[in-house]
């Protein structure tokens, strides 16, 4: 079993992007110093959308330019297209820019088609773009979404994933995120995809990035775990989920808790590198912030375990 | 991986015992009639507790008369003390018993002292006087609560665990249920636990009984599936849990949601043998009784998978 692994706080982005109320630059930068204070590595700070596609995020270079710095803290932020990466170069520049920038595809067409409007070949002509243009100034982290299964499609090849991962590698990025963006993986899954990807793209970061939609997002997780995965995407409160999810049934949708997958990992001897205490208030102070209670489990029951 | 593993639905007993309104009878029948037309072969019917102490039950013979019956369903009762094994035998002599008792003692001394007010020897002689009445009438259910680890004690030795499974065999039971009371079971425990028993005690039925107070119970669940249990407890909407767990502060502390187990064993083709319609119909009558919104993520996402 693993003995330690990394959990990248997704709350301030993935948690924030569908949230009807804008939250003050002045709370999400509180937020991320908590975040930080609490112990984690990687942080996904914002996303460079556009602010009249995605109003949450508006604030995204004043967000970077407030946040904490500096003890080997990876700030993320997610670009949808090339203008996104300009945005992440200018701020980068000015001295107050992201360590790490995300890239989007997802595993099917109609997925595709229906989030990102275009086809995967244009897709990844944009995601190549992206790359160069970032030109080797971030860490790239490349993101295959859909990649357990599609909400239109059902079934989605692995070995189309996998060939999506070494296409991410190709293009320079230092890990690749496997999403389970309607929440469809199994652990049987998730296990076969992990330990393929060990096989045959041995020491590439695999980030596991799953969502809690029918429950089965902690199980998902550990069989990730035992399959050999050591990086994971949570966010507190599991909030956040996926516009498409939504829009096609899939109630509830939001990311795996951070607090319960942390009380898990720890429960198991798994080392989080997170100071319980200051994460437990991390997570009220995420509750305080979207005014209401959130889901984790955890921060019900408390992180105290008494196995 | 297994190929088929036998749920008994718990919501009418474990589900309902701590609900503050009490339920008319009529409908925790139309309730159990739902859980046999959705293909549950062993359903937890009520408890012979006593009706000042454990007033949801006091109809508890009532709802035995009118329970649906045949077709090789098991109704089970839960009886705290002889003289719940006494009405047990008067239920089945006017034609109109439980097919199953369930017999219950914690693991730990202090869990035994706080919620069965007695000692652990005690208890045992007790479930022996109980299992020497029931005289061979009724399936033995035996369970071992606070398996994984006691609110009071913290650790609890397998060991011990694994001796009170054999002295249930010992006294006849036809299965053991294993209980993970406040939710601090982890996989690995999990896994170790039902696996040592495979080697111990081979042949007897274990049964695992997860309650979701940090949200890992469907984690566990995989868990020991995977390392050859065969046998699930739990509970329409996840509702239910253990008054202590409550009282020391653990928070929501429900069952595993029948609906998140089911939906994610049929999707890894563990079959369950159950109508996912009528499942869902039972789902939503369960939210209907209780006149809210329980906390199964399939009910709200569907029970349709996509991969």
């Amino acid at each position: 079993m693993a003995d330690a692994v990394t959990i990248c706080e997704c709350f301030a982005r993935d948690g924030l992007q569908h949230e009807p109320v804008f939250l003050p630059t002045a709370t999400k930068v509180a937020l991320l110093e908590r975040f930080v204070a609490a112990g984690f590595t990687r942080v996904e700070a914002t996303a460079y959308s556009h602010p009249g596609r995605v109003p949450a995020f508006a604030d995204a270079s004043e967000v970077l330019a407030a946040a904490p710095r500096g003890g080997g803290v990876a700030l993320k932020a997610t670009c949808p297209n090339p203008r996104a990466v300009e945005r992440a170069l200018a701020d980068l520049d000015r001295g107050a820019g992201a360590d790490e920038l995300s890239l989007l595809v997802s595993a099917s067409e109609s997925h595709t088609e229906r989030n990102l409007r275009t086809t995967r070949a244009r897709q990844w002509e944009r995601v190549t773009e992206m790359a160069r243009l970032a030109g080797g100034r971030f860490r790239l982290i490349g993101v295959v979404s859909v990649a357990f299964g599609c909400p239109f499609e059902g079934h989605v090849d692995p070995g189309r994933v996998i060939e999506d991962v070494a296409r991410f590698a190709d293009l320079g990025a230092g890990a690749v995120t496997l999403g389970d963006t309607t929440g469809v993986a199994t652990p049987v899954a998730v296990a076969a995809m992990f330990r393929r990807l060990e096989t045959e793209l041995p020491g590439l970061p695999v980030i596991a990035h799953f969502h809690n939609t029918r429950g089965a997002g902690i199980a998902n997780a550990v069989a990730a775990l035992e399959a050999g995965c050591r990086n994971f995407d949570s966010a507190l409160g599991g909030v956040g989920g996926h516009p498409a999810a939504i829009e096609y049934g899939a109630g509830l949708t939001g990311n795996v808790c951070t607090e319960d997958l942390v009380a898990l990992f720890e429960a198991m001897g798994v080392r989080t590198g997170l100071d319980l205490d200051a994460l437990a208030a991390a997570s009220r102070a995420c509750e305080a912030a979207l005014g209401r209670e959130l889901h984790s489990m955890v921060a019900r029951a408390g992180f105290a375990r008494s196995a």
